[in-house]
């Protein structure tokens, strides 16, 4: 197994093959249009063809940077919100040790992301003593949070190294012409990348807002580019269909009133692939009192919590799992001769041999107890299938939007609280 | 302000007075029949007046051990899965600082929680070279998660200490009398707390199975418990209506077709306090194919992911926002000469005010796009508060299944994935 895959058997019991065939088919419709630059939102399918169309040079440039940078200071904040945030949050979670923070000092810590008060206070005390840089990821520059926190940290980083240092130490990805942070990179001679115009902040993983922290971070961007290239070249080239299978089946669940999909995985690494995904679907589906209402869950943590919902609540859930066939290092449950607990029948089997019959054993029961079941299933966590993983989840996020007559590139009720936190807070009009 | 305080006036456009009322009084009998013990699954009313009669000598006990414990490792690993993990995890992620444990190795770690070979194999690593003792928590001893976490541990830290010294840093949270546990603790003379057998997995954050972890980590567990002692008296017999208010509110939502509630944070420190609820609420009522799914998000970092559905999605959801009133320290936006980003506006003001405007701003962009919306209000983020917290939410949990019509106690749904795991390993009858 080289390549992730889907498998929707477990929805038939649900929705008929002729019925997804039917979302199928207004699939292929999505598809076209995404492909032929007619879909509403059409200025923003930049992401379509970027892996294939990313260079050498450019993943050069990135890896460059992120060496000089990480060269020079300890450890490095990023600051970003929404799609400038999580992209790389789920692959460095994904990819880093369960306990790699608490042996050697992060190179990332990541900032902008809410307005905690004291979470700043405490980040300010923990920088007070250690070199840092700061990767500051906005297309305005003026978007509040990340703002709040650029200026914050800026401050801190000028009065501990002096301007002149703090100029070599800060790179910014930012709109390639126009905005605040354009404007100040280049007073103040920033090293800066570009988001490009054609791609919105929740596809913008594999441009360099995702790229140039994943490679601070000490990961491989160029097998993270290779997978999603394969998966656009899968999807676009070869008429694989996983992403339209995917499109299509959801949109048949939500029209039999399945209007809340849970996404779970069985290793605590994917959490935040999962926020990430959230994002995607969310934000590109919730519109016009439509959409399919994005969830997630950490199993078998939360089978201790949400299952018992999962498996007997409200009939209106499906579940599509994150499923990782090989793990990294084997261990086995080791046996006690006095077996108080009974458990030496597990004697020697691998963890996760267990982990997955549990995985098993819970879509089993899941589908019994009325829950339609999908599964994605990633031959290992490397940054190759990774890359597969965001390149199948945007088109097939793409052509959902088609099928249920979205726009997914806009996200008119972003606007609403700011307009409102922005009065509240007297800003000059 | 010195205790939590519920706001659900901005229910009313969506849920009038009296739809409320109908359903507070349907809530006073749920009440009765919980304080007279009539409720179903009345056998596991404990928790009810638990925090009043948890005696001095008890929390010193608890104190006392913790302590121990502390003086003879660096490290305690914590086992223990659903309410065995979420209360103490809720209170510790609650009361810590972001960067705690980048800074000084943590005091207490969790496993236990799932199956993730690769935790497991770090952990042991991450271990070997650390002086560490072992919590373990669990009713029967048995359940395949803690007790693969436990084997392993046993294991390991007999193999670099030697039994005999071994025995002194385990620690044993189970049932009083019966269970593998049990037995084994009596075996090994392991220092032993009881989970009493009134007080089911997901009411015991106020046991031992919540305090002791959370002693561990150096936190005030007597505060704990007077703040939910406090919730207790003004519930019980001040006849204060805070949990009778939120039980009934959200049940006269879920009639008018309300059937999600996202509980958000705008502190990102509150997440797992928002785990714990979602398995008190989740466990509790999602049974008979009915029940208010949980949900839960931290604002403003997920304003910038779900925030677009929320705005604009199905009108299927209504929001509880858990508020905190004063922060620990404060941090001024810094004013900028160059003022490009155009926040100068904001100089001088708190990080918090700006954050508070966004709360106020957000919840009524959400009223407005059609969101009821909950308020409660912690004065601040301290062991006291978050014992009333906890006491409110389990009164509320209690009155809300009540109303609902589903046992609150039980959990009949969580069993079905272990059987067919415990079928697919091939476990002897």
């Amino acid at each position: 197994m080289d390549r992730i895959q889907l498998d929707y058997t477990s929805v038939l019991p649900f929705a008929s093959e002729s019925e997804i065939a039917l979302q199928r088919a207004k699939g292929v419709e999505a598809l076209a249009s995404l492909i032929n630059g007619t879909a509403p939102g059409s200025d923003f399918l930049g992401w379509l063809r970027l892996p294939s169309q990313l260079t050498r040079e450019a993943l050069e440039r990135i890896d460059r940077c992120a060496g000089a940078l990480r060269q020079r200071v300890e450890v490095v904040v990023v600051v970003g919100i929404g799609g400038s945030y999580l992209g790389a949050k789920a692959v460095i979670e994904t990819l880093s040790g369960s306990f790699d923070s608490l042996q050697a000092p992060p190179r990332v810590l990541f900032a902008g992301h809410h307005l905690s008060e004291e979470y700043y206070v405490e980040l300010e005390r923990y920088l007070e003593h250690r070199s840092f840089g700061i990767c500051v990821i906005s297309k305005s520059g003026t978007t509040t949070e990340p703002a709040i926190a650029f200026r914050l940290l800026r401050e801190l980083l000028e009065r501990k190294v002096g301007r002149e240092e703090a100029r070599k130490r800060i790179v910014a990805i930012t709109d390639e012409r126009r905005g605040a942070l354009r404007l100040l990179s280049g007073q103040e001679g920033y090293d800066t990348f570009v988001i490009p115009d054609n791609v919105g902040g929740r596809y913008s993983v594999l441009t360099p807002v995702g790229l140039l922290p994943v490679a601070l971070a000490g990961f491989d961007i160029r097998a993270l580019v290779e997978g999603a290239a394969a998966m656009q070249a899968r999807s676009l080239e070869k008429g694989d269909p996983m992403a339209l299978d995917y499109a299509a089946t959801r949109n048949a669940l939500y029209r039999k009133g399945y209007t809340t999909e849970i996404t779970v995985n069985y290793n605590p690494r994917l959490h935040y692939v999962i926020e990430w995904w959230k994002q995607l679907y969310g934000e590109s589906e919730g519109k016009e009192h439509r959409g399919i209402f994005p969830a997630g869950a950490d199993f078998s943590t939360d089978l201790h919590s949400m299952g018992q919902y999962i498996q007997e609540g409200r009939r209106e859930l499906f579940e599509t799992v994150l499923s990782v066939d090989k793990t990294k290092y084997p261990l086995v449950v080791p046996s006690d001769d006095l077996n108080l607990d009974n458990l030496n029948f597990l004697a020697g089997k691998r963890i996760d041999e267990v982990n997955k019959m549990a995985e098993l054993g819970t879509r089993a029961a899941h589908v019994e107890g009325g829950v339609p079941n999908l599964q994605i299933l990633l031959p290992e966590l490397t940054e190759y299938h990774l890359g597969e993983l965001f390149y199948f989840y945007e088109l097939g996020c793409g052509i959902s939007a088609g099928i249920l007559g979205v726009n997914a590139f806009d996200q008119p009720g972003v606007e609403t609280y700011k307009k409102n936190m922005f009065a509240l807070l007297g800003k000059p009009l």
